[in-house]
């Protein structure tokens, strides 16, 4: 049985500040739990209908830990609209300290959860190993940022902070994507490098855009000038694809 | 005054099913409305809560196709977990032919409507004219990928058509993305081409993998082997890339 007290306290998860309050977050489903339970995020319960999709994974974790449910009670705990076999509950670890070398990308106020779970998978996909956020980014615990990671949450440490004064200390070139800038195809990119990308709406801000140092673009192909500017996680993609190939 | 049988109407637009039957989709929000009614789409009933907002937009478009309503009107419409200013009804326009010239790109089953949305984002960036998509494809009149494309589905053209048949008769070199596939960044990638992208969670069918003819891929280059296949999208994004760059 799951308590009324439980119920509430997994949902109210849901928001930024119980998550802090309670330094808890929640993952869904067997793939993602599975692979956070693989890293070195503590568990704090695992609620589940099929206890048997675990039995491998938490072997490192005490079984005290792993508590069968019913579908019913699974329903009341879920922020999915379809529930997955189980809801999962881990500590968040603390902030990893900064780290000012290769490639490191910035966030400046990205709001959609979709995105940065795109973005995470991607610094993961080309190795990059820190993301930083400005302050008014999308929290990346976040129970849409965690299911759209796939576990790569686990292994792009995101650090949120004042980019203002990240920048302030920054020796490494400083890379920010405008639709004037030089043309990224031809431009000649480093292997130490900061990129930043913008608000889905706004693009960089004024203020953050006086620390950029090389301003680049992502050339349209199209003919039709309404074109609107890519999406933050698309321009993320070729950006970074431009920066690692 | 907008009449309960209306309201049906328009809600029921939100599946697949009812669009076909009637012809008809729905668009939300000034930006995207304001890009339709500047295509060739024929409007059918613009409701809105602030008429001045089309007044020009509409000069082409007879008066008595816009609505002006309450919010609590639109509220009762509106798709959206939070209602725009405007809520609009356009007939689906007939399907366009199929030109095999160019850079075509090909969905195999991609499910998601914010992952097609996307990508006909990416297809208007790079002046990539056709879509070619499979049956089991998601609508690109499904709301929530009208509200993704932000106006580019005006501008590209969305086939759908057994890709199997299409493939067939192809003369262009068909590429597909895979793990094991050739380096994207040292292929040489031709003006003329066909390129498949795959299902979110399977890829490229099998059946369909015959037709490909050139095996690519992205390389990796995080150092954990852990980390998922980009998404959908992203990978599209990188792929458009190479082949326009």
């Amino acid at each position: 049985m799951v308590s009324k007290n439980t119920i509430k306290r997994i949902t109210s998860l849901s928001q930024k500040k119980y998550r802090n309050r309670e330094g808890l977050f929640v993952a869904e489903g067997t793939k993602v739990i599975k692979e956070l339970l693989n890293s070195s995020l503590e568990l704090v319960m695992l609620y589940t209908v099929d206890d048997s999709a675990f039995a491998k994974a938490l072997q490192h974790h005490s079984f005290e830990k792993l508590k069968q449910v019913s579908s019913l009670e699974l329903k009341k705990i879920t922020f999915l609209k379809t529930a997955q076999n189980a809801v999962a509950v881990f500590k968040i670890p603390e902030q990893k300290k900064i780290d000012r070398s290769g490639v490191t990308l910035v966030l400046d106020e990205v709001r959609d959860p979709g995105n940065l779970g795109t973005i995470i998978r991607l610094c993961d996909w080309f190795g990059i190993s820190q993301l930083v956020c400005s302050i008014g980014t999308v929290d990346c615990y976040n129970p849409k940022v965690v299911q759209a990671t796939m576990g790569s949450l686990t292994r792009v440490a995101v650090v949120y902070t004042d980019i203002e004064a990240y920048l302030l200390k920054e020796k490494r070139i400083v890379y920010g994507t405008f639709m004037d800038g030089e043309n990224i195809y031809s431009s000649s990119l480093p292997n130490e490098a900061v990129i930043i990308m913008g608000n889905e709406a706004n693009g960089i801000s004024k203020e953050v855009e006086s620390y950029v140092s090389e301003r680049i673009a992502i050339p349209r192909f199209g003919k039709f000038q309404a074109t609107e500017s890519l999406n933050v996680a698309t321009a993320a993609a070729i950006t970074l694809s431009e920066f690692k190939r």
